[in-house]
């Protein structure tokens, strides 16, 4: 009778350990969230097995979220169309902490040390910088162009030292914030880089920052080493001479792809992706696709290209061989396309199929689909391995 | 009383939680393992606020020994001297398992799925696979060359989908080893490569393997994109003409460094670094350093090269801008820098100097030491963000 006291007394508290040790002791390396972006919810999943970990309720308006990770990996810093900035801890599936800090934002940034979460605005505007522990308010600085205007602000990046460089939409401006001290940012702005930089991105190197121009045909491009030599129009005028189609939907620039010594770049309004030479930055070559591209992401081996599409063409996907730069495939994974996501070393890669509610997975070398999940109108998915790299 | 009892009881309940939730659940992207070569034992580190958090002993001999990361970084491979493969909980700080595999290995490699270990060995020779998870052996693939004689193998690296790549010394032959069917490995061959090739690097992208041979002058190079076109001999005689001097230290290939269109490499037995034109394979530049190089390593942006050297310059360091190609600053962090290891976006390097038992940071903007870590004899440092990388 003792013994099996002490049993049933054993039994409890190693359940009870085993609640109380909830959420389980695991790496992070191979995690990532989805964005069900109509319910203001994130799904934890892990890519090793495909599977989903949790869900995450309570962050607001999730229509065209991103988000960012900690160093370590366990939180990400979720940037809310409703100007919410929400962090949440990935390991208990729960939100660690929340603010309104805007009326509208669209994108972010964490500082090569960590210790900075930038969320660049649309309404106000401008940027407003958090500690990455606390979300404390630490800085908040206008986007005031050289016209006197508030500016929207796009295609946040991170630098080197506690730095973050962005674009103005409305001034036309790229702007570098220097916050080694958080209380007194230093601004380094460069004015008239064109028309309506509509969004950015910053090479894997961090040296590179391409912001596109979407009151004119052509790329703002600032060489980062060399900033002294301040901003050179490139790619001028490539759509000239063509019909210009209406633009169903913007496409991201984050997703521009760098392979190896080549960029490639979705050709705004054009049933095409353009490949520009890296250090030269002239066009290489042109590849017709089948719509107007949205993303065009480089496997991260940068030996093919994954496209997706605006409407009507978005529950198609394509992949291009980068070496004989033609489309060795086109694949319907399911109905609107509207991300996609590799894994850390290239040999998968993850489709969220909004209107088919699931996420698809392909297998990137059988280019086969290999597991699919449910999940509630996805949109954007973020590897963990989104950390290690500067400009995502 | 009966209230206190409860307190008391809470009291205990809680830390016998705590002791039982023990290790602390954590992210795992900003961990790191740092060998004590002579004590066979690793200490678990952290890289955000450069602290220790653990120590892991029992690892056999640990002289020269590498290691690798599961996917999901929790776990760490250990590849000892005298032939232990040895699985490491980084989180718990634990031995998750052990086996006496060889005689004598040299370093392995994880494949790009995380489901095989493969461990490169230089007695008997040949390379054993095993599974990642349950260190149960599933192949057995020794290196017999056109010679008909076992060989040593070294330059082990990852390829996409169950492949491996590595040379065999003795032979002086590169293989494939496909692993799709463990129980059926295909192999690939590449013989006639070169004298005695002594260690060799895949490039980050994963298409280009490099192999140092030792017994002449050069580098053998073979395009894993196009392996039909075999293995092509570049920087011939790179030290003809030039006294060659007597090699203290045999150079680590894996540090070459690739920054941009650029690989940098020791010159073996020179107080050169040599600059490549990747894609051409051409010498563009050489740099005069201090000393005769050990590791040549970029730091994740490419802009700077970090090299250590053999003896009797081993203490010194030495940082080269790599758009002037010129020397910046010269370090003496301590006695016998072994090793030097950057944090994922690069902001900090970690540097072991073996004979002042220490382990020194160093702020790679600023280029001063920022925090230092006792430990007894360290040397390989290796950072969890490995593990999303091809070849590392």
């Amino acid at each position: 009778m003792k013994r099996l006291a002490a049993t049933v007394l054993g039994l409890g508290l190693g359940l009870g350990l085993l609640s109380a040790c909830q959420p389980v002791l695991r790496g992070t390396g191979d995690l990532g969230l989805v964005v069900e972006r109509a319910d203001g919810r994130l799904m934890v999943v892990e890519n090793s097995t495909s599977t989903k970990l949790a869900s995450v309720s309570g962050l607001g308006d999730l229509s065209h979220a991103a988000l960012v990770y900690s160093r370590d990996q366990r939180f990400a810093y979720v940037f809310g169309r409703d100007g919410g900035l929400t962090k949440v801890d990935i390991l208990s599936g729960a939100i660690a902490g929340r603010v309104m800090q805007s009326g509208n934002s669209i994108g972010g940034a964490i500082s090569q040390d960590g210790s900075l979460v930038a969320v660049a605005n649309y309404t106000p505007g401008g940027i407003k910088v958090f500690d990455a522990a606390t979300l404390e308010q630490v800085a908040d600085i206008p986007a005031i162009g050289a016209d006197g205007k508030a500016s929207k602000v796009i295609g946040i990046a991170d630098l080197s030292g506690r730095r973050f460089i962005y674009s103005l939409y409305d001034a036309g401006e790229i702007w570098i914030a220097d916050l080694t001290d958080p209380k007194a940012p230093r601004l380094t702005k460069h004015t008239n880089i064109g028309k309506l930089p509509y969004d950015a991105l910053i090479t894997g190197d961090g040296r590179w920052y391409l912001a596109g121009l979407f009151g004119e045909d052509g790329i703002a491009l600032l060489d980062l080493w060399n900033p002294d030599k301040g901003v050179k129009r490139i790619l001028d005028h490539y759509g000239k001479g063509k019909e210009a189609l209406p633009v169903y939907k913007m496409p991201h620039l984050r997703g521009w792809a760098v392979a190896g010594d080549e960029v490639w770049l979705p050709a705004i309004g054009h049933h095409q992706v353009l490949v520009v030479d890296k250090g030269k930055w002239t066009e290489k070559a042109r590849v017709d696709v089948a719509g107007q591209p949205v993303f065009a992401m480089a496997r991260p081996d940068g030996k093919q290209v994954w496209v997706n599409f605006a409407l009507p063409d978005y529950s198609k996907v394509q992949v291009i061989d980068t070496q004989t730069k033609t489309v060795i495939k086109t694949l319907e994974p399911g109905l609107a396309i509207l991300h996609m996501e590799f894994t850390a070393k290239g040999e998968r890669v993850w489709l969220s199929a909004r209107d088919s509610d699931k996420v698809v997975v392909y297998d990137t070398e059988t280019l086969a689909p290999v597991a699919e999940l449910p999940a509630v109108k996805p949109s954007g998915i973020f590897f963990t391995s989104r950390a290690g790299k500067t400009g995502l």
